[in-house]
């Protein structure tokens, strides 16, 4: 056989492989919503009980990922969110446990109300039906994002980056036993099964309908891939050029603490400040210890020229600094004259994820919110609370700035659809 | 110049244009998402008496598409859909009136928690921004889609059949008009001023971006080459193969009215009823009054063979029967034995649109909503009820089927979005 004949028989292989996982998952998802939260709860505890119990032939797994990435020469930071040690392990199965722990999403009243010919009308919320995760090597996402969709009474199908195959195989071999102990079906979570590239193209138009929805976990050229190639619905977020804003009525310790903790409490989440903004107004009086701190905890300032004239460590900004989402100790920072100025700024530079104001002016953070058109505005607190946990929702599978069905955290509750039941007595219509 | 190259310019000035009506609905967008109620509402009141003024304008253009349809050889039934008298455009200027009276759908707040941290979170409703609405040879559509975005904060982009094209273009031009006269933006409404079919490939690919949401008004052509080409999210439903099933508990009486109501009150909207199922167990005493009730009020009935014998004016029902929306004076019957065989239907040749049991018995019932995967799903009440003005929704835009962000009878809540608004004092992440 030639090779190229050889290369159109692996493409069907995989186009059928992939069309089998889609029928699959939605046999498995009409099973699923239909379980109760018992039954949800139950397979959870039996998943993390697996896990638990599969801990050698997940960390020997593991140890062959991690040999492999390490042989080809992948940096030591990659390694490390790649590695599992037994505690990693315990945390992925308490993690199952948590999400066994929240309330179940599905079957929750929407809305509810009478009609005058006495029709009762009830929006209820229904699983989504099968969700596609598309990640990289993080082998701890096959755990958390098989149990939030199974919780929400979805069927998962996951696909992770080829260096943590090894290590998501045998975490959804344990996770399949605790499925299967608790009498719902194995193919509730699914992991596909080959490294080769073409299965994401075929996840990504839909497997002949069977996905109601794609979820890329990673960096920003997977999430590309994904928002530019999806036929089906897409939650994510390509970046986070997240921003404080100090306001001519900011409180100057209140803001120094907002800014140090949004920009370095962690530099490599998509809630990191990436460019701090200060109210000419304020300037003279905050501008200095606002940058002076930042320099001093070993951030690096790139601003603009009045930015530049507080200290000699401040870098020029390009234009191009206003666009970018360092996830690293880089600020880029500038003067603006105003609120309307601010908001401009962001709109303009933004990415629609995560800004903050700070100020003692109540009507100017009512602006800030109305104006600022993000899934997540913040009225004097750290941009770092962009998170679903913080939120209250338990766990999130990422945070979505689309403006359609998920925005901002996505949790158990934004993984559901919902129906209307209509109940009467006889009625019909005039 | 050579055809070809007269072609491509062709292409190259629509797709300009319709770049151009992209960036402008944006900037309308931004300025009608700060829009309050009441500037909204003037608006409407105000886009209501210039339609009502220009009606002479309105008829006139109005009359000429519908010499050159009629010179083109339409039906009489599409020449009906496509005329205007003065009550017909009193009747739209009354009812962009009404949706003024709705409550405003921006800025309810959709859910508010207090975190332990003493943050507070509040979802809140956003317009969902721009929204392209593509409609066949209707006048109305322009008034009713322009009316409901607005009212939701959204700017419309328009694109009617080349039928109305004319009609359309003078009701814009008074709702522009309108806008104008309370201080809105223009192009809050616009209409796609070329009949060049192009455009609507354009408004699929999104215009760079700048549509949110697709919304066809039309027939299961139209819906069918949306749904296959939008790069967008789309608001629809392909086809309502609405089912009836008289359960073994189901009241004769009952039974009757609601099937001849779902099957005959109309049988052109989505929300007739296309398939009755009756229950084995109750076919002796209702299967055969419902088939002579239906075949005595003018209805054809294809049934299978237990149906037939029912009746010599029943013809035999095809494989295909069980799939096909009617939107005439005809039904699919067959009998099915038990619940979950009339589930197992619905599931399998079903559009998941709107289906309806009848039964006293309310175990039977909850299954029914539980299991039946349909947008809206009834018990003891006609499928005709599927709409946004019996659902107390005011209008509708459309009724969709699929599974994220609206669902059922669109409104005008359906067409807003949502952010998280968060207010702290100071909080930073630990």
């Amino acid at each position: 056989m030639s090779e190229a004949l050889r290369v159109i028989e692996g493409g069907r292989e995989i186009a059928e492989l992939m069309r089998d996982i889609g029928r699959r998952a939605r046999r498995a998802a009409r099973r699923l919503a239909l379980a109760s939260a018992a039954e949800k709860n139950a397979a959870l505890a039996a998943m993390a009980a697996e896990v638990r119990a599969a801990t050698p032939a997940i960390l020997a797994a593991n140890a062959e990922d991690v040999a492999e990435a390490r042989a080809a020469g992948q940096t030591a930071a990659y390694l490390d969110r790649l590695a599992l040690d037994p505690g990693r392990v315990a945390g992925i199965a308490t993690a199952i446990e948590s999400v066994a722990a929240l309330p179940d999403p599905v079957g929750r009243v929407l809305a509810s109300f009478k009609r005058p010919n006495g029709l009762v009308i009830e929006r209820v919320a229904t699983p989504l039906g099968v969700i596609g995760v598309i990640f990289e090597s993080r082998p701890n996402v096959t755990a958390d994002a098989g149990a939030l969709c199974l919780k929400a009474g979805n069927a998962a199908i996951l696909r992770t980056g080829s260096d943590s195959f090894r290590s998501a195989s045998a975490l959804r071999e344990a996770m399949a036993k605790g499925l299967a102990s608790a009498g719902l079906p194995a193919d509730a979570i699914q992991l596909v099964p080959t490294r080769d590239r073409a299965a994401v193209g075929h996840m990504l138009a839909g497997l002949d309908g069977a996905i109601d929805v794609i979820v890329p976990r990673g960096g920003k050229s997977l999430v590309a891939r994904v928002q530019s190639e999806a036929r089906v619905p897409v939650f994510a977020h390509l970046e986070g050029v997240c921003h404080v804003y100090v306001h001519a009525a900011a409180d100057l310790a209140m803001a120094k603490a907002i800014v140090l903790n949004a920009k370095l409490r962690r530099t490599g989440i998509c809630g990191a400040a990436e460019t701090l903004l200060v109210d000419r107004a304020c300037a003279a009086t905050h501008l200095a210890p606002l940058v002076t701190m930042l320099l001093d905890a070993g951030c690096a300032v790139r601003g603009d020229e009045t930015v530049q004239a507080v200290d000699p460590r401040v870098e020029p900004a390009s234009e191009e600094d206003w666009r970018t989402e360092y996830l690293d100790a880089i600020i880029a920072a500038r003067v603006v004259d105003g609120l309307d100025a601010a908001i401009e700024h962001i709109e303009t530079y933004g990415s629609h994820h995560t800004e903050a104001i700070v100020t003692d002016d109540a009507a100017a953070a009512v602006r800030f919110f109305d104006e600022v058109d993000s899934a997540i505005v913040l009225h004097n607190a750290s941009t770092q609370f962009a998170d679903g946990g913080e939120f209250g929702f338990g766990a999130e599978i990422g945070i979505a700035t689309g403006r359609m069905h998920a925005r901002g955290p996505v949790g158990v509750e934004q993984l559901t659809s919902f129906k209307y039941r209509v109940r009467g007595s006889g009625q019909t219509r005039p």
